[in-house]
């Protein structure tokens, strides 16, 4: 029995579940669906995650969704590499860095990534405003981490960097569309305002695998 | 080297770190600090954790704040009861349900419980009837999951119960506020609204150590 994978093009939560199972070299089914066609909201779908959204991971018999549970099924089921630590201050600290980035990176990202992309709420100039500045503090904190060390906890790839990572490439993109322009988000180029996080990027984007996680929307 | 838990009476992100601490029967100093005085904002506490938040726990020398992350440590440190499964399933089932929580259920009983408890936005009705009917869907589905076991993953407490546990205390204490009588939120009296949450409740509140986990300020 094979890992299905149900997804979207552009998801920053399935992009996570993919970037976990390219870390652990496990083959797996790829279930596209599209958005545009309202495919995630199919009966079919709805039979495997009643919420309609993606991703959603069927292992056997076995069915999951929430990108980070799935994640965390992945890990114990296929513990190798360990993607939330191997000592409990070092699962601690990853949960930490995960918590955070729901809580703040996430929400003030979405606040700016939906109006660039979909060109909604872009006259809402100082809630962007807002959000850029939170954005801005949190990829400064997250920039100060990586002065210390390759990766987000200690030297190896964890679920941090992999939780993380998707939602920073969606605000380089929203930041980099013609509608980002009225506004300094101060994102660009990550080069130069966050020079750490810009090496840890191309870190995550050399490993073995990664090109089968890029949205194919986005090429 | 003892547990010290800083925590603000009525958190529910702190009162899930002292269930936690409960169900493992884990002694610890407690620090409450008084949010009145501003307390999780004071230059000591603000080295623990610099977002001023509550809780923070400290283990020896290690810190770490974020509820779900401190329970992840404190169960991957001290594992007896395991509370996020002994099977990759189980783990999976666990962190779903952590997820579906922090991303539906937290955010819809926040809008409920922010105008109830402080007075603020009383008069944004269709806002707070629209979280009240997330709130009503979000308590219908876990009602259903306790039709089937004791508890929200098979037969014994998981960090989905204590997860769950404090956010759903906070909105009984909203709907029971004068407050929300002008609303007709639904949740109210659980017995009859969500029997079978009403009888888990019951079972959380029967825990050892429960009394001392209960905000000293709501008594």
């Amino acid at each position: 029995m094979s890992i299905e994978l149900y997804w979207g093009s552009g998801s920053p939560f399935a992009w996570r579940v993919m970037l976990t199972l390219e870390v652990k070299g496990l083959p797996y089914e790829s279930k596209l669906l599209e958005f545009s066609k309202q495919q995630h909201k199919a009966a079919d779908y709805l039979r495997l995650n009643p919420r309609g959204k993606v991703p959603t991971l069927r292992d056997g018999d076995y069915i999951v969704y929430e990108s980070l549970a799935i994640m965390a099924y992945l890990d114990r089921k296929y513990p190798d590499p360990p993607l939330f630590g191997t000592t409990a201050e070092a699962t601690g600290s990853i949960w930490q860095i995960i918590s955070e980035t729901e809580s703040y990176l996430a929400t003030a990202g979405d606040k700016i990534v939906r109006p660039m992309f979909f060109g909604k709420g872009l006259d809402q100039v100082e809630l962007i405003q807002e959000a850029a500045r939170t954005v801005r503090r949190e990829l400064a904190l997250r920039d100060e981490r990586l002065t210390q060390a390759n990766w987000l906890v200690r030297e190896q790839i964890t679920a941090a960097d992999i939780a993380v990572f998707p939602l920073i490439q969606l605000l380089l993109r929203a930041a980099s569309k013609q509608a980002a322009e009225p506004f300094d988000l101060g994102l660009l180029p990550l080069s130069t305002t966050y020079p750490n996080i810009a090496r840890w990027v191309q870190r995550i984007e050399a490993l073995p695998g990664y090109d089968r996680t890029y949205p194919p929307h986005w090429r």
